[in-house]
């Protein structure tokens, strides 16, 4: 018997990664295809917050996909992928990131729109194919729309964005704003976390050109808590440069509320990449007023520069 | 004021990639968009049929496509795309094919369906945008379909294609059976062709690993009539294969109704080419029982070999 085709989404898996794997098994299930809902990595506390509240199964954790056959969610290059994913068989795409680096010998379904989450594609898909979105799949979707969206407060945040969370959230039964802070709460609970977890735990890395880009994202309220780590979380970084061999490593520490980021640098390029972001670095951070989208606003400039 | 985006498809463009490439203009401008439909190459005589009987502008020529903003149609890799491409920038890919190599730095509407043609899929987009399907417009795609497919009998062609081909025929208020025979007496005007013409009239480059493969096919329900010519085919993709350094270039002779091609090869992997379509080959011929869509039957194979 063939094996099942997992639903996955990127490492360091954030909240709409595991909703748009579970959702989108769901649809495909409901189409009579063997799929289960799978994951590259720990399920972080937001996300545990909405399993919870959904009453969902977390998602299976695969450590090799290698001879697997995956539909990859919400990322589209093998950088982020699960280990093995080169090895393995790529049969559908649905994501909203740039197009990267995943090619195949034939025909797959590949979906890509320029929207605020993958959850809003994955919405148009079960319209498309008149498949009903159960209360529970509902909360699935929206909250992978509201974690992506920053409640709909990021610059990637479409028309579609809004008419769809008004419509999940309806099914789902909550408000949106009322649970969007519930799920904001759960992002900031940085105070326990450690430096290295505050620069892994939402983290992406991209290879452009022959320079090997780590970029980290912490989005919160509460911009001091984290900054009070400064020197330690700069300890971090420079770790993980050498231990992983980064050119650049860059922290984007978010103010959701402010609508404005602090970039911290480690690696060898701090020149290149003041000049792609159009900002100057002093002790290695960075004020970038308007920034809230590592998508948007920070991987198109360096991936000019360094691409 | 910014220059419009082209809408375009490939190099040696066939009838799908022209409808296709005029049918998405189409959609675009209704929805206000400001672009314009274009062509990377002449206009084979099928099409030029089809352009014809729907009486429909033929697309503009682009001989360099640097700086310009491109909505690729009915192929995704840069070395099927107009000259220029790769200093172009991709806003959107409409396709049918294997994922290529297109990357982009921000976040596009990307979509592929494993479906006979390009023309379906801008069926379902059409659909999606609630946009009506005029009759001229429904005689481009369906041309584009029945094209593509060989009036469905290839075995690329897919459930949604046949629905798809019935609606299309009864909105262009033709019989679809009818308009395709006309259409492949169009494809097999081949006795006027020069050798060097019939190799490249259908071709398409690919690179599989670091071997650059060039894959030409005619369509026909004279084979015999190609066949008679074979030396000089053959001597015309010696030609081929030193003009432009391909490592392998491959003829397939698709006879249409039998349903099986033969396949003359040039350059310098015979024994990879045998290994990979499970073939051998007699003075440079092989026979491939069941063997009529290139994307589908031969190009999986010979990048698993080569890539």
């Amino acid at each position: 018997m063939a094996n099942p085709i997992y639903v996955i989404g990127h490492q360091q898996p954030d909240t709409d990664t595991i909703c748009s794997a579970l959702a989108y098994a769901r649809l495909k299930q409901a189409q009579g295809a063997d799929v289960v809902p799978a994951r590259a990595g720990a399920v972080n506390p937001e996300t545990r917050f909405v399993l919870d509240r959904w009453d969902v199964e977390t998602p299976t954790l695969i450590d090799d996909a290698a001879g697997d056959r995956l539909i990859l969610v919400d990322h589209n290059e093998y950088s982020q992928a699960v280990s093995g994913a080169r090895g393995a068989e790529i049969v559908e795409v649905v994501d909203h990131h740039r197009i990267g680096d995943v090619q195949t010998s034939d025909p797959i379904f590949f979906r890509t729109e320029p929207v605020g989450s993958t959850a809003t594609i994955l919405t148009h898909l079960y319209d498309e194919a008149g498949e009903t979105i159960e209360t529970e799949t509902a909360g699935l979707l929206l909250s992978g729309l509201l974690s992506d969206t920053v409640v709909l407060r990021s610059p990637t945040t479409t028309e579609t964005d809004r008419s769809i969370v008004e419509r999940l959230a309806e099914t789902a039964d909550v408000d949106h704003e009322e649970y969007g802070k519930e799920l904001l709460q759960q992002k900031s609970k940085l105070g326990e976390k450690q430096p290295r977890e505050m620069v892994l735990s939402d983290f992406k890395e991209f290879e452009f050109g022959s320079n090997q880009v780590g970029i980290g994202q912490i989005e919160t309220v509460e911009q001091e808590v984290v900054l009070d780590q400064r020197d330690a979380i700069l300890a971090a970084m420079d770790e993980i440069v050498s231990e992983r061999d980064f050119d650049v490593l860059l922290l984007l520490v978010t103010d959701v509320l402010g609508e404005e980021s602090i970039a911290l640098i480690a690696g060898s390029h701090t020149e290149a990449v003041e000049d792609a972001l159009d900002t100057s670095f002093t002790d290695r951070g960075a004020f970038l007023p308007g920034v809230m989208s590592r998508k948007k606003q920070v991987v198109p400039p360096l991936e000019k520069t360094f691409g």
